[in-house]
């Protein structure tokens, strides 16, 4: 939460993202641990001005935490349980030092508007972790890539929607190619694999995987990627624009 | 819009509803008339309690609409364009007799209220036509089912908020088997097909359809339906539970 003019913003209403990743045969989430007394950790979020786009707004907030611009971002579920209030924040803004929270840009005025409860928009991000900078806010203790095998624990609904999230991105995978965001530029069919069994959490044949992948026609074969033995070299790839 | 206590409600927010039927080979849209000097029509739609749940309120305000409870209802998308005003009931509250207003249970506050931007939530539901019994709220002129392909001018952004439905509802009717939402409790293979036909608006080969939908193996086959003229009369289906 970085010093905000709660006047400008929609009460009530805020936007989590669910950035992915992909690392060392691993898909993972980029998530914040609050600077609090009791360790906790909450997805990248954020609120909307009232001359501003939900989309545009879940673009700002992850250009705020990441640096990117022209990240794949998409909407995926809203998640508006009765109950969607940040307990284990109200309790220790209620109780911490005024001034640090001044410092940090906190007044009274905010610490009301954060009591109230929240119904929620949630955006998953494919993002290429080699050119990410995460970002801290003003109240995160640091912000780290965490496998989804082996998440933190997650504040209030946290957790389920990182799941939602996952589901989704499962179901779009192939449908909508999303596959490249994840990937550098040009990738081996060995490596694809590799992405799409963390995706599933679940291990393809090859020869299934290649030529079911092949026969899509959105890859577009290069040369051979250079390892020194050319003839077990394997070939390279790019998804066709 | 009902008389409604403003207190009691998240600003800003709103839910829209998409409900979905089936009559005359035709997907048709339970869609009201604003009782408003120029002829609009709106989607059935409504706010969210402080105490309730997003989805509870999408199902009360279902209940409002159809007199139905326990129907097929899912959240599908949210519109959260930076200018969603309702500028045509703007237009006409500002101008519009106070007496009138105040019998309908409209107040200055509702005014002020309702002048402001939302973010709404689409719901879409799938009803049995023949179940439903449409609901006039206090500023409706009347509520009627619409057929897809012969849609009325809707305010805002509401005729893509049914285009996006329907989009979901292609996508989800062979994953989630939603068919017999908009079905009697027992068709025929033709009626099936029919429907299908209706939601994709394109003609399937009967051999090929029939042999898709059995080897999905969620059809319970019963007797024969009466026709008069046993030897030609088609099986009746209905869906495993």
């Amino acid at each position: 939460v970085k010093p905000f003019d709660t006047q400008q913003m929609i009460q009530q209403l805020s936007i989590d993202c669910v950035i992915f990743g992909y690392q060392s045969q691993a898909i993972k989430v980029l998530i914040p641990r609050l600077d609090l007394p009791d360790e906790c950790w909450a997805l990248p979020g954020g609120f909307i001005h009232q001359n501003e786009g939900i989309d545009h707004a879940a673009q700002r907030i992850l250009k705020e935490r990441t640096g990117l611009t022209d990240i794949y971002l998409e909407q995926f579920r809203v998640f508006g349980g009765a109950d969607r209030i940040n307990l284990a924040l109200q309790d220790h803004l209620k109780t911490a030092d005024r001034d640090k929270l001044a410092h940090l840009g906190i007044s009274e005025v905010h610490v009301q508007w954060l009591a109230q409860r929240f119904v929620s928009i949630g955006y998953y991000a494919l993002v290429d972790i080699d050119k990410v900078k995460p970002q801290k806010s003003t109240i995160d203790a640091s912000v780290d890539w965490y496998p989804i095998k082996n998440l933190p624990t997650m504040i209030m609904d946290h957790h389920t929607i990182i799941e939602e999230a996952l589901k989704t991105l499962r179901a779009h995978l192939d449908e909508r190619l999303l596959g490249f965001n994840l990937l550098p530029d040009t990738f081996t069919m060995k490596e694809l694999q590799e992405l799409y069994e963390a995706v599933y959490d679940t291990p393809f044949a090859r020869n299934n995987f290649q030529k079911k992948i092949l026969d899509l026609g959105v890859l577009e074969r290069l040369e051979k990627k250079f390892t020194g033995a050319a003839n077990k070299a394997p070939y390279l790839y790019r998804f066709k624009q």
